[in-house]
């Protein structure tokens, strides 16, 4: 296994755009390989992750058109889907590339474009993450999963509909301060208590919008990182963990614990060599509030029914011990679902080269670990990035 | 670069069929895995291949519900699409996961049901492989563009209708043969010459049929060889090359030869350190007739415009001296796109094994070579497989 460093990102705001889906992508991988120094470098590689590019913007194909547009032709170029996830799953198949030595300088972009088909419409192409059998047959929708998981949280835990609502306070007062974040303005507790009940008990703050936007990485091989002589600003992968689980919620072992991120996380963590308690920042998909609790307990930061506390705490804001989500998670940020995963990469390593927006830069963080979700509780990635000088 | 080993192989009928997609690809795996006597191993790696699921079957998530549904959930799975060569990259990217060192044993099945939506539909879905602004805007279609190939090539190298049609007579008469194949009869000249022009000078038999279908392979590391005791059954992946070329045909430096194709053979030989001396037999991609003689020269075979001299001296019959194709290729196996390119892994397996059906074994080959199309004439892998024992 050779080492894999990121040495290049880039990221386009996310919210309801004008560009198209190629514009978009097209605009974070140039603002990546510039970031990276790489115009002049050959690519041998470009991975792209996108949900559903066919039914949501009409076209297909788009490893192929993408490669073209961008300029770089004749690299091998496959997208990758796993649901929400793809843009993490496209992140690890580049690295599986670079780390085999099958690749030395490899592009990945993540990029969803959602807001061209009717709320209606994008509600029909997201419930396929879903069982059909066990769940959407019935009326359920991942909301009213979401909603299903809080109810059980608060039975086994106690946790309060006040308390719940610190999360998406949390996330909205760090992404007022991103720049590229889809929502940029506070919300109060009592905003989100009061706010239009979506499933009960979840209200309107407590989920994602669906937005549109793109990220991109450069990743590099030892080599490349010698010979442009950027290992200052290389950030190196020093983990990842992938792992699944039963389709269907009902079939699986817990409502309030998902497995499949415990198992992904352990993964990355072997990897990695490193613990929980050695990742000074957490990246955690937060597409709905009361997930960033149960991802908390199930990447190892606490114990079951813990997380509220942290947050109460404050160890989670971007001046706390152990900092989540500092540039607004999925909840501010906003979830083009392609471009999540590798948005969560980028930003994490904006934050290791201490380069993030005023108010959201947390402390000389040097290890990062990122978590994303690919269909209602499955298809779980998680990413562990470390400093090269540390 | 750790060697990589296929240790099992399956694949359903190609054809019309009344199965879902998710049951067409849970059985070529479970083929693939009881052939493999993997059953009661931990499988950590899955990816599928398919092209557009979503659209051609209002399926999606398909990697997370196939690997609940074959039974290997928690494997970190993925979904890999590069149109019609989908199942190529999905083998590809699951070889870089065991060459890394991140997997011990994967499964590869590739899918593709394209039979439930109608013909026009399916024609609006395999279109999108096209350049819109360049290509589809203007009426063209696959085949429009094949047609337009095959004219320059007649012109360049003063190729004939009736030397044309020896392709599609080859490819029907070794699917006859094969129980597996979408088309099981053999056609004359006269029938390929005098059936429906669908784009002239190309007829209904130049052109592949769209199909249902499955094909699944077992990747496996040194280390589960070993400990299965397997050896004897493996067949090594020497080389994996993948390229692409500019998105529209008339960007591109020629209509008679592909570069992605000699771009991602360069690539393959490289990496096997082999030349198209060592290979004993070729499947190719052959959608449309034409394609054969191109990819012939593409991958080295012979000389531009000559690969008709071969087929005509019977050098690519199943008894010829570089037999391509003995399964009948896209033409008539059939072509259901995300299986294509595991189904071809999976006859180069089955030939090195020694195992095709009566009448399609190739003399002892040692070493196969399988090449897939993406699009039209766009992202291109070609992959070289070694008998373990050579």
């Amino acid at each position: 296994m050779e080492p894999v460093y990121v040495v290049g990102v880039g990221m386009t705001p996310f919210g309801v755009l004008e560009d198209s889906i190629l514009e978009l992508a097209e605009r974070a991988s140039h603002e990546a390989i510039m970031d990276a120094d790489a115009a002049e470098q050959t690519f041998d590689r470009f991975v792209v992750g996108s949900q559903n590019p066919d039914e949501f913007t009409g076209l297909g194909h788009l490893s192929t058109q993408l490669a073209d547009l961008i300029g770089i032709v004749p690299a091998g170029a496959t997208r990758v889907e796993t649901g929400p996830s793809s843009g993490s799953s496209a992140f690890e198949s580049a690295f599986s590339f670079v780390s085999a030595g099958l690749s030395d300088l490899a592009l990945v972009v993540g990029v969803e474009k959602m807001s061209s088909v009717e709320r209606s419409e994008a509600s029909r192409i997201l419930s396929k993450m879903m069982s059909y059998e066990n769940e959407t047959k019935y009326g359920a929708t991942p909301v009213a999963l979401a909603a299903m998981v809080a109810r059980r949280y608060m039975h086994e835990y106690g946790l309060t509909r006040d308390e719940l609502s610190l999360v998406p306070v949390k996330a909205h007062r760090n992404g007022a301060r991103n720049p590229l974040a889809h929502f940029q303005k506070e919300v109060t507790v009592e905003k989100v208590n009061t706010s239009r009940v979506v499933a009960h008990p979840l209200t309107l703050y407590d989920s994602c919008p669906t937005s549109d936007g793109a990220a991109a990485i450069v990743l590099a091989s030892e080599r490349i990182v010698k010979n442009l002589g950027i290992r200052d600003r290389s950030v190196q992968v020093l983990g990842v963990g992938h792992a699944t689980d039963f389709h269907a919620v009902q079939h699986r072992l817990s409502l309030t614990s998902m497995n499949a991120t415990v198992v992904a996380a352990e993964r990355a963590y072997a990897m990695a060599n490193l613990g929980p308690s050695d990742i000074d920042l957490f990246e955690l998909h937060d597409a709905f509030s009361i997930l960033e609790l149960i991802n908390m307990e199930d990447v190892g930061m606490t114990n079951p029914g813990m997380a509220i506390d942290m947050i109460k705490d404050g160890a989670t804001e971007v001046d706390g011990m152990t900092p989540v989500n500092p540039t607004g998670g999925l909840k501010a940020r906003g979830h083009p679902t392609g471009a999540t995963g590798v948005a969560q990469i980028r930003d994490a390593v904006v934050q290791i080269r201490e380069e993030a927006p005023r108010g959201l830069q947390t402390a000389s963080p040097e290890v990062v670990l990122t978590h994303n979700i690919g269909g209602f509780g499955n298809n779980m990635v998680v990413s562990i990035l470390g400093s090269s000088s540390r």
